[in-house]
């Protein structure tokens, strides 16, 4: 699960890429999941919220819907997808109080203290020091300010039929996603991050997605549209990395797609973090 | 996560044993576990009720609390174990109206349609044909009654530090289980398994257990004295397979262990089913 990098490298460090089919499949996956991502996460009128790394909006019209008159500041480091996410939310919020920030979350463009609430949704994933992005986030923050932070974690998928190139098409991922500096299977860390980089009052909750015969609009929009879609994305990286041949990729691949099958399941677990700065 | 076997084999082919450190283990998991497993699941007065498995009785005292003025039999292969779950239950819900029967879920001492209801937790994934035995109970169920099945899943288990020696003792109890017949992974299964059996309705979740230092009393009892507790006790079957040598299993386990120390985390995730006789 991803979003917009904020890495400091170049567009095309980002994993997933940036066409118009993955902003779409990144608009998909936010509304599926958004029931269940966003629950418990509204800011009060007049809070001034920093959104780091928001990509195209996918999870910024979600904000905005939960908390419409808090004051948002949404900031990406794609100018390109910050236009994108102003496009989304000037047609689904039109009266939204929001700042743009064409920024760098390594280089915050914000004195200390400037925010209530920091939330950052599958960002993380792509940085290749967590707790310093953390550490940085912290010092924008007012004292007793909140973070919110979601992530997932490749690890947690867990199919039926069972196999080893579905398996394996999952570790192309996990693997790329590394080698670009990110971590895929970081969910898992997110308490010892935020310990780390000095938050308090740390408190992880898992959300776990689950997909079988008896939900098939859910094994179309969550096992189909977002997950075997995003691992499907990772192809022409795959294979420029020699990481398997057009033949096995598509072998693992349908592997993998017999878990969207009337027998098949899919679970994956998000991990939903909130802190305090001291 | 497991109760007693209805193996048709020996006692000894029970993975865990049934030791009393182990009947012990299996009642503090069931404290730990039972708001997360039987919330939901309470069945109505004069019901007729059929615990398949009951072993020690650990969920047993749990379906009481739940459901009090149910009529339930609780059957067990190990007549060892149900002298136990009689104690426990005679101690803990006196006044209960139940059935102890010494059975085997192969050969059900029952006339058809003889339930409304019948409850199995932690059973399927000892058994070589679970399909069948679903049948089996399918059939002394009544039409329009209802199944309820929770399971585990080691493939779950998600945890930091990662390593490859804490998966590898893991690995252990599922070579080991899968060698007696069993399959430690079944969780996944349940809906294609219930749907096979002839159930309808059929309807999974999970339920997911998740464990890090701002929780420490779930840290010791479910990390430490459930999961890790358990791993531990395969020792002498996986040393007796030739699966490591003592050197080898105590270096490992101490990387699972790892997973309770602060800086750690540790997730699990159980699958808990329902589903009706049509």
């Amino acid at each position: 699960m991803t979003t917009e990098t904020l890495n400091t490298d170049t567009d095309t460090a980002y994993v997933h890429g940036y066409s118009p089919v993955e902003a779409r499949r990144l608009g998909d996956q936010a509304d599926t999941l958004a029931a269940l991502l966003h629950e418990g996460t509204a800011y009060p009128p007049g809070s001034r919220v920093l959104e780091a790394g928001c990509g195209v909006g996918a999870q910024t019209v979600h904000l905005l819907t939960a908390g419409p008159d808090m004051r948002l500041t949404a900031m990406d480091l794609s100018a390109d997808s910050l236009a994108r996410a102003r496009d989304r939310v000037s047609a689904q919020a039109p009266g939204a109080d929001i700042t743009w920030v064409h920024g760098d979350l390594h280089r915050l463009p914000f004195p200390e203290a400037s925010f209530d609430h920091v939330f950052l949704c599958f960002v993380l994933e792509h940085l290749a020091d967590p707790v310093a992005a953390l550490a940085a986030l912290r010092r924008v923050l007012r004292p007793g300010g909140t973070i919110t932070v979601i992530e997932g974690d490749h690890g947690s998928a867990l199919f039926h039929p069972e196999g080893p190139g579905a398996r394996r098409t999952i570790d192309h991922l996990v693997r790329l996603q590394a080698e670009a500096g990110g971590d895929a299977l970081i969910g898992r860390r997110l308490h010892p991050l935020l310990s780390e980089a000095g938050f308090g009052r740390v408190e992880v909750r898992p959300r776990t997605m689950y997909a079988d015969a008896a939900r098939p609009a859910l094994v179309e929009s969550f096992t189909r549209r977002t997950f075997i879609a995003m691992v499907e994305a990772v192809r022409p990286g795959a294979l420029a990395a020699g990481l398997a041949t057009p033949e096995e990729f598509e072998r693992d691949l349908a592997e993998l797609r017999r878990t969207a099958e009337p027998d098949g399941t899919f679970l994956y677990t998000f991990f939903k973090a909130t802190a305090v700065n001291p």
